[in-house]
């Protein structure tokens, strides 16, 4: 195969590669979504059908690995090219947790409604938009290659975090005036949690971008560092 | 070089690359034990050194990428030695989780004891141990090749899952009974949390360790799937 064809071919699959990743991560911020809007309206059927449906995750996630290692096999892929994808091997980890989370979501969810609601929902659906929100934009970042488009995703981690807090210190609030509350806000304290966390594999995934385009490791304020 | 030269540079590199894992590995779990040690003890001084204790860990995070890369891009390896590779760069970012674990449970452990304690603690202690115990078999395993050892990694998740389980409903029962007790056993729910996932990190590496040697894709039940 001529140099410039097989060229061709690499960043072909690469392509095929980002958009497979972009495909997961729709997936995934959909159970999210789905998890989340379940809870929020006391939707039983709805919930369960998240908690069903992460198989098209869970097959993209092994394709996508399969995906990675062919391309470093066949095409001994250096520098930004070797970055993107052992960053893509990282990102379709991140996301299949981030397929897992939902169901982790879905299962506490599906508990909640078995009880009176505590209160009305405000800063769950407020903490999952910012996540999802999060999430999207550190995918698009990677496809882009877009490093102020990281940048600002871990930025936005803190107000997740502040969100976070104020959930847990009203709920603490709520189970101490009425012990019938404290199932049902243990399961919504549990929900801030694993939004938190959507966050923190947003967080991984626009850290990852960053190294990828700069060869500059952002992770424990290793910042100057030089990288390979 | 020549490439019988070549190929024993490549297995140092490998073996050191292996070294540093466990190193890792060693104070990812050394710091999960100090902080449920402190916990046990109500021991605060302990408890904080393991909140400024995670540089260790964090260092050799980045240092274990950048061998991986150069492994990478130097030696271009194939079958089973990308297979170790790429497995090292997850199982990389699978104990750098653990070592933001094991600050989360001391977070908690600081927190906790604050108040009176909620009761004598044995179950919790109890799946440290066996969470620090798969984390250890599981690097083993990687080392050694050993999917039998990976094998009986995963078949103890469930025993962690089912002491989560009855921690949860012992507490709740405290809480319950006496609103005093909500706040610290808050504490210690999340803590059984964290050294479930912790369970799961090691349950990743030994599903690494599988698909490593045998090609063998093993998560989502994918047993059968032949893979690159």
């Amino acid at each position: 195969m001529a140099s410039t064809e097989r060229i061709r071919h690499f960043q072909e699959e690469l392509e095929r590669l980002k958009a497979r990743l972009l495909e997961m991560g729709g997936l995934a911020e959909e159970q999210v979504r789905l998890a989340v809007q379940g809870l929020v309206a006391g939707d039983r059927a709805g919930i369960e059908r998240v908690l069903t449906g992460d198989q098209p995750v869970n097959a993209l996630h092994i394709e996508i690995d399969q995906r990675c290692f062919t391309l470093l096999a066949l095409y001994q892929p250096m520098a930004v090219d070797l970055r993107a994808i052992v960053s893509a091997v990282k990102i379709n980890t991140d996301l299949e947790r981030v397929g897992d989370l939902a169901i982790n979501i879905a299962e506490a969810a599906l508990r909640y409604t078995v009880h009176p609601p505590v209160k009305r929902l405000i800063d769950i659906p407020k903490m999952a938009a910012i996540a999802q929100g999060m999430l999207r934009d550190a995918l698009d970042a990677f496809v882009r290659r877009d490093t102020a488009l990281a940048q600002r995703v871990l930025n936005e981690d803190d107000e997740l975090d502040a969100l976070k807090t104020q959930i847990f210190r009203e709920l603490l609030t709520y189970m101490l005036q009425d012990p019938a509350t404290i199932e049902p806000a243990l399961d919504l304290i549990l929900i801030s949690r694993h939004l938190e966390r959507i966050g923190d594999h947003a967080t991984n995934v626009a850290e990852d971008v960053i190294f990828m385009v700069s060869a500059r490791d952002v992770r424990h304020h290793a910042g100057d560092q030089a990288s390979i």
